[in-house]
Parts: C-alpha cells; sequence; structure tokens
C-alpha cells in the first residue's frame, strides 16, 4: 500500500492533516455556526422552480460573469453598491482564496489577528502567502491604535480583520477600520460573514466609497441559510473584481449556484426573520450561561465564546453523549456554542446545567 | 476611477486579460466543445428531485467527503475503482488546481505537449508552477520515444498528457502513458476530459493498478452534458487522494453539485446514448470536410480541428455573422468545431461550404 509520504507532494504539506470539523450526525449539531432553521417552504419551492430551469440548459457552460447573481448581490448590499463592484464564489473561502492569488502569494505576506476564522491562516499556507500575526487588545476587541501598531510593525501586504469575528463574537469599530485602511497602501479586507446577525451595528459597506483596496466578504452560508450551497461573496471596487477575475477558474459558479442564490435573495426578507429568531437565541444563552457559572463573551454573531470552562474536553465530550455537538476551537477554557432553534438553545443549556465543571 | 495597476495586484498578473472564450448567444454555438444535446427528460425529473430533497437540507454545511457523489463516480468508471481512489471538484479545471497544489506550486514544474488544452498553462501560472513543453511527433500525437526524451531533458515534477488531445482530437497510446510513467519519479496526470467519445479505445483507467503517481482526470461536462453543473474528478491511488485532501479548500463540492451529479450517474446509459449520436455528427464532418476542400485531422473527441484555412479570422467571421461560433485556437490556418446536434451539424457544414477560402 502507498502511503501519502511515499508520493512526491509538496514539502510544505509534509505531515499535515486536513481541515477537519467532525460531521458527526447528532440530533443537536451546534459545532459550525450553521444556521439550523431550515429555508422557509415558500422560499424552497421558488428556489427548486428555478433550479428545475437551470436543469434544461445545465448542457451548456454557466454565466461566467454570473452577471445575475451579482445583481442581486448589489441589491441585497444596498449602500450604493453596484454590480461591477460584486464578485462571489463557492463559500467566502474561495473568494479568500482569490484575494491572496491575486494580491498574496509567493513573497507577499497577510496579517490577521488570532484568535480568528482559522481558515484565513490555512488559506494564507494554500496560496503560499506568509500569515503574520498580531495580538488583540484585552477582551478581543481590536482598537485603532493596536490596528495601526501592528500594521506598521509588520508591513503587510494584505491585512484581514474579522468583523464580527470568529470564534470570540467580538464586534468592530468602523474606527478601527479607516485607521487600518490608512495606515498602509496594501489591501484591507474586513471578513463580515457574521454581519447580519449585528443587527443595525456598523457595516464596512458604508466605507467603500473612495477606498478601492479595501473589500468587504460575506457570505450566504449563515444568515441565509446557504451553507450547503456555497455561496461567499465580496464588495469592492470594480478595478479589484477585474484582479479576481484574472486568477478565477473560468465558469467557477456553477447554473445550480448561481439560480439557487438569485432564488434566496428575492427572498432576502423571509430568509432574514430567521436571523432575528437567531439573535433572540444568542441573547438567551448570553444571559443564561453566567447563571450556570460561565463567562460569556459579548458576541455580536450567531454564536458565543464562552469562558470559565474547567475542562473543554471533558465538557465537549460530555455533551457529545447526550447527542449535542459544539465546538472547542482550542482557546484554553473556553468551548464556542452556535446560536441554534428555540428548542436546540433549550436542550444545549439544560445539558450544560447538568455537566459537572467542577 | 481606480485601474487595475493603481492596485497592489502580484506583478506576475500585470497586464494579464482573463480567460474568455465569448459567451455570445447565437443560434448555432459549436465553440467550446459543449454537449449541445439537453437532458433527457426522464433524467431531468429526477435531477430535480434530488435538487429539491438537497434545497430542504441547504442550511446545513454539504457532505466534505462527498461519499454518495464518490461512490457512484468509482461504480461509473469500473475497472476495479472504488471509492478511496476517487477525487472531484467543481470542473476538471478545479481538480488540476489542486493536483498541481499538491505536487506543484513554487520550485516546482510540469511538462505539457503544445497544442493542448489551454488551461494546463494557465493552472500551473496560477499555481506558480513552471510550465515546461515539449514537441508532439507530425500529426499531433506523442509516441513512447518522443515522451521519454522530453522527460529525460526537461525533468519535471509532473507530466500532463490530454487524451484524446483538445484541441487536436488526438487518442494517445497506452504505450505511451506506460513508457511515460517509468520515465520519471514525478506524477503522471492524464486529462481524459473526452474519453467517452474515443468509443472503446483505451483509458488509463485500466493502468491505475500497481502505479500510485498515475492521475486519471474526467469531467462530466462533455459525455454527461453537465458543463453547467461543474463536476470535474479523478481516480488515483488512495495516497493521492490523502494529498488532494490536504490542499482542498472546506466543503469545495455544494450539495446542489453533489445531488444532481449522483442523479446524473444513476443514468448512465441514457445519457451517454447522446454520445453516440454525437460521434455520428462528428465522423460525419471528418467525411465532409475533405470535400470542402479541409484537411480535418482524425479525432477521437466531441470536436473536430480542420486545416486547410486560408485566413480562419475571416472564415469565423463569416460563420459568425451567420449565427454560427466555432473556435480560433491560434494555430495557423486551423480552426476547431464541436459535433453538434445533427441539425447544428448540417448548418455549419451548409454554411462553410458557402463561405469563401480563396
Amino acid at each position: 500500500m502507498t502511503a501519502l509520504d511515499d508520493l512526491p507532494i509538496r514539502d510544505d504539506l509534509r505531515g499535515l492533516e486536513p481541515y477537519g470539523a467532525p460531521q458527526e450526525h447528532v440530533r443537536v449539531q451546534l459545532n459550525v455556526n450553521e444556521n439550523t432553521h431550515p429555508i422557509p417552504e415558500a422560499v424552497a419551492t421558488d428556489i427548486v422552480t428555478a433550479l428545475a430551469a437551470a436543469v434544461l440548459g445545465v448542457n451548456r457552460y454557466p454565466d461566467r460573469e454570473f452577471t445575475a447573481l451579482r445583481d442581486a448581490l448589489a441589491a441585497y448590499l444596498g449602500n450604493g453598491i453596484r454590480r461591477e463592484q460584486i464578485w462571489a464564489a463557492n463559500g467566502s473561502n474561495e473568494v479568500l482564496q482569490h484575494v491572496l492569488q491575486a494580491f498574496g502569494g509567493p513573497g507577499r505576506s497577510v496579517l490577521g489577528f488570532p484568535p480568528t476564522y482559522s481558515m484565513h491562516s490555512l488559506i494564507a499556507a494554500g496560496t503560499g502567502t506568509r500569515w503574520l500575526t498580531a495580538e488583540r487588545d484585552a477582551g478581543y476587541g481590536i482598537s485603532a491604535e493596536t490596528a495601526v501598531a501592528a500594521i506598521r510593525r509588520e508591513h503587510p501586504d494584505i491585512v484581514f480583520l474579522c468583523s464580527p469575528n470568529n470564534p470570540t463574537g467580538t464586534p468592530l469599530e468602523l474606527e478601527t477600520i479607516v485607521a487600518a485602511y490608512e495606515a498602509h497602501a496594501g489591501i484591507l479586507l474586513v471578513d463580515e460573514a457574521y454581519a447580519e446577525f449585528a443587527g443595525d451595528g456598523p457595516t464596512a459597506l458604508s466605507l467603500l466609497e473612495g477606498r478601492p483596496r479595501l473589500l468587504v466578504s460575506r457570505t450566504m452560508s449563515k444568515a441565509f441559510a446557504f451553507a450547503g450551497a456555497r455561496v461567499g461573496y465580496l464588495a469592492a471596487d470594480p478595478a479589484v473584481i477585474d484582479a479576481l477575475r484574472l486568477v478565477r477558474l473560468p465558469y467557477h459558479l456553477s447554473a445550480f449556484t448561481q439560480a439557487a442564490a438569485v432564488a434566496a435573495l428575492a427572498h432576502a426578507p423571509e430568509m432574514l426573520a430567521m436571523v432575528e429568531d437567531i439573535k433572540r437565541q444568542r441573547d438567551r444563552m448570553l444571559a443564561a450561561l453566567p447563571e450556570l457559572g460561565y463567562r460569556p463573551l459579548p458576541s455580536a454573531a450567531n454564536f458565543v465564546l464562552f469562558g470559565g470552562v474547567t475542562d473543554p474536553k471533558r465538557t465537549f465530550r460530555a455533551l457529545l453523549e447526550q447527542g449535542i455537538l459544539i465546538r472547542d476551537v482550542g482557546i484554553p477554557h473556553h468551548l464556542r456554542v452556535t446560536a441554534g432553534s428555540e428548542a436546540e438553545t433549550t436542550i444545549f443549556l439544560d445539558a450544560l446545567s447538568r455537566t459537572d465543571n467542577s
């Protein structure tokens, strides 16, 4: 039998393990920040109708410029954003990969502020971009001063900020984004995957005008309950979109992806109605966890990171034995839990209250 | 307004144009080797049913290991191939990108034999892999001796062979593949995107046993009329699949892609029935073109490259004015045309017969 090490793989891949949140099938899955609410039936019907129409022409290559999807995304984002400012790909991971292929890569660097979305450093490695890190303030925020000092010290080609941040849920002030943008001549990407859960909080979309090096990425996986459809996107100056066109594989978005996403975006109000319920469950956890002796961090996302866990691995296992899957993100004495439906949240809190934390 | 050159894009991207076969809407599109036959209605119904089921769970991430799809592809390929030997991605372009990310990249090289599939060199560039080239024999074939001499001269880390070759349609003997495999210690990838149109011709799949460095890529875009669905795949040793798992973005295949492809593969016989008609149209063109004064090359694919064109750009334009889109692949005095339906082939041949070639 041939082993991986017998093959001429790249030296920098030797010994690595593939990314892998467990895909276990348990009754309550609150580990990967999915939207646990299924798509409303009326919306699902429209999506199926759109997919059926796409099947009829699936023998042809899809629209390489995904024009209808870019129109729908621009309309959804508002803020005066036009089609020419929109990019999309198979999940925001692929969007970020395109950004690093165009502006990063060998000989270039990207600065992040851990703990942050774990794929940021993996996508940097996959594109040969050097991953630089800087510390956050106490409480996991990033002040304008902290961001500027890190950028001046590290001289990165690209800066990644995550707002709200994953896995901490921490929101980010626009002041920090503006200061980071002005602190260097490189690309600043703000990952707003969870922006819809921040309520009327500030969005970096409002800063795009006049800032051609600012990129704001989003996803349909969370607020739109579309994780299975793989649709990430980005808004930026039209010149940035031209750059991304140079590195994407042609026809990267399938006809099914384009059709389903356009149909879902036409129902944005119904899809976003689920967001309000999810925020209620998040706030319920933020209120209940201290009563159980844990210390949740403030969260503007659809998940809560909570401290005060004596032994995260033991608590993780105790919950899993009861059919509840949450996430150990590797921060000592902390665990992360997704805000699910009302029933799932009740099951989680009840189970946690019965879990030994001594 | 910001121009692309005002942005800090990578130096190696400056001045490049994005890949772009024209996506013009004309009555006869024979330019990108699509299967011009729509999916049979009974198959389309099953695909829509599978997609509808996928919509119900689309709020969840898709199966990261696409197990059902790998099972279906292994069963389709036969040759004793098992699930553990199958990889898939969004089009064979992404499959090849994964291969170069795992085994190529900065400091490594890939050898190709132009004229060949134009994306091979572009994917090499996109992954930082040096693109080496060697000449084909007269008539565009590659003998075992030619392949071995080129490999010994260039010392590539990876060799790409294309069988049948695009854009020439030339088949490749298994003898060449075996000799190329044995001529070096690196990866040998055989791109069999058009293999189903070669009839009972030899396939490199039969060579996989005992050759862990041999990779055979395929696509559902052509024989399965699934260009819009973006499903490419690859068969190789299970250790190769482990290597590709290290470089793919997690959840790279959407729930829709997986569901639709599995449904289509369950109808392989009906889908492949179209292949026979396409081969008849190809053979019709191979017979008719000499009568019109052109010199078609032997083709084992769903397209024909023909020489004897006095001015390819003029002939291309003359056909386009009549609503017929074919492809100028940049080979002097040659044009490439896809074998379409019987009616499309008739329209093309009639129009060509009326076109001035003086």
